[in-house]
């Protein structure tokens, strides 16, 4: 059985054809253009195949709340040809077949969850350091789908007593993503993140604030393992500064057996979001039969 | 069909009967002795029917991985003649029933959520603020038992610009639990909650502390509803306080188009817990026979 995956980002989508077993046939790689541009190139390469299930895991945010109408509508982005557009729609659609959608974080997640860092663990959160900071979620093989689209990478920190800096989250100035990503880096150092190498100071403060965060997401989601990537992530003297940060904060009240298992990189290279998106599909389609006969 | 629930606390035990629609057709409330005086109690009191099923919210923290050979058991409490006890395997091993446990504030939850103020919604937080901070969590009708069994209370929060207190928590000080719980309400002010009903600044600063931890969980988790209920909140006034403070946090970036309906009290009065604990074993037991013939 052949499932098809969808990795749709602001610059490029990933498009894949999988087996059961995670193997990936045929897979393509387009820049985002128009919606009606870059589907029907994605649509060439999946009409040559018979597809079981689709999963997708998309930039957004998306309505993921399945009583509305317009489930699976990319909703508020800076792409304008993009707002509004209903990309689980167009493929379930097109293929008539089970077509299963999540946040590209919540994808990523559940490809490390499945394949990668995380596979011999029963909860998985996933935390990318980019541009922005995002997070998804897995527990026992589901992705938090959650009706208000989480955003994690807002939530508050307390502030390192000698920080001065404001913050550059635009909505709440000195949230973690205003505090902590790529482009608050940028803002804060008048420097791009990894022509500050060397800098001690300025990773031992990055390192604080992803531990304060991880701290709030390890109390409240309670993940077994806590996967760290994205661009920023590249300086990898991150780890064991968080990993000791984390241990500080969490002061033994939970106690991490083995910190190192704890806090890890991911281990899929760029592939956690398509194969995620793979195994999406193929979940998806299990719990639909397993519920009874699936409509194709 | 009858089903047994256990809202096992502290202080004491709540057990019940009752069928497939949340009709309570007996039930016990006796205070929490040592174990065997305890169940022999309940035994005598469940033995008069034929259950179908078993559902329990205990204290804790429980073990909560289903991996683990001691999974049910009660760890590190207080209450000592109860640690290391597996309340669990006790009701499953006399009952010889499908059981399904899981923690007081999470079973709380599912109880508002089929029942009570959340009926309407796909997800929701039950929180509970008393002598301690704790929060459930069920979405899509089930509960999150995470494998670290998160503990929503001490997370942290930024400090409010003028206060000094330092933070009554002793594992972190200054946690949410350190800053808000009943408890530290006392050590603040040096008199009871219900004491300072007209002082005005304590329950601003009370709403202030909630309002930012709520945030956190929304944007963490994103609940449908948020329902607040423990005997701080008798204090009516917090209601609009943290619906106006989270407002202003949230800054438009989220929008909650009801806040009123979003930040609710509960509506089953002192009865969420034993209600969820039934709705654990009607929904475990709904699951369990989807999936074949179950053994009993
Ligand atoms: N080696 C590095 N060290 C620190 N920061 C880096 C490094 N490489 C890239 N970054 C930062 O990571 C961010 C880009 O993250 P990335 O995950 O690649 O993309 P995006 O989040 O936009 O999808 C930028 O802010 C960039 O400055
Ligand atoms: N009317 C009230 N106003 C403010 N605080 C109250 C009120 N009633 C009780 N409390 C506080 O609530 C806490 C007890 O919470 P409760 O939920 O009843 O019990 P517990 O958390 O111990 O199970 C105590 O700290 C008590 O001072
Ligand atoms: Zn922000
Ligand atoms: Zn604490």
């Amino acid at each position: 059985m052949f499932y098809g995956a969808v990795e749709a980002g602001g610059t490029k989508f990933v498009c894949a054809v999988g087996d059961q077993e995670g193997k990936i046939i045929d897979k393509i790689t387009l820049p985002t253009e128009e919606p009606q541009t870059t589907l029907s190139t994605i649509y060439s390469f999946f009409d040559n195949y018979h597809l079981t299930a689709i999963g997708i895991g998309s930039f957004g945010p998306i309505e993921l709340n399945k009583d509305k109408e317009n489930y699976g509508e990319i909703l508020n982005t800076p792409k304008l040809s993009w707002k509004n557009f209903n990309i689980y729609e167009a493929f379930a659609k097109r293929y008539k077949v089970p077509t299963f959608i999540s946040t590209d974080v919540n994808t990523a997640a559940l490809g490390e969850y499945r394949w990668g860092s995380a596979k011999n663990a029963n909860s998985c959160l996933y935390i990318t350091v980019g541009t922005g900071i995002g997070a998804g979620f897995v527990n026992m093989g589901e992705v938090l789908n959650a009706w208000n689209h989480p955003e994690m990478g807002h939530i508050h920190v307390p502030r390192h007593k000698n920080d001065t800096f404001e913050g550059s989250c635009p909505y709440h100035k000195d949230c973690l993503e205003g505090l902590a990503s790529g482009s608050s880096i940028e803002a804060r150092y008048k420097r791009k993140g990894k022509e500050l190498g060397h800098e001690k100071e300025v990773w031992e403060l990055e390192g604080y604030y992803l531990a304060q965060a991880i701290m709030s997401y390890s109390l409240i989601l309670g993940p077994e393992k806590i996967i760290l990537g994205g661009g920023v992530m590249k300086q990898q003297t991150l780890y064991p500064i968080i990993r000791e940060q984390l241990a500080k904060l969490l002061n033994d009240y939970i106690t991490i057996e083995k910190m190192e298992e704890y806090i890890v990189p991911p281990s899929l290279n760029d592939n956690q979001g398509i194969m995620g998106a793979l195994a999406l599909a193929i979940h998806g389609y299990a719990i639909k039969s397993s519920e009874g006969p699936v409509n194709t």
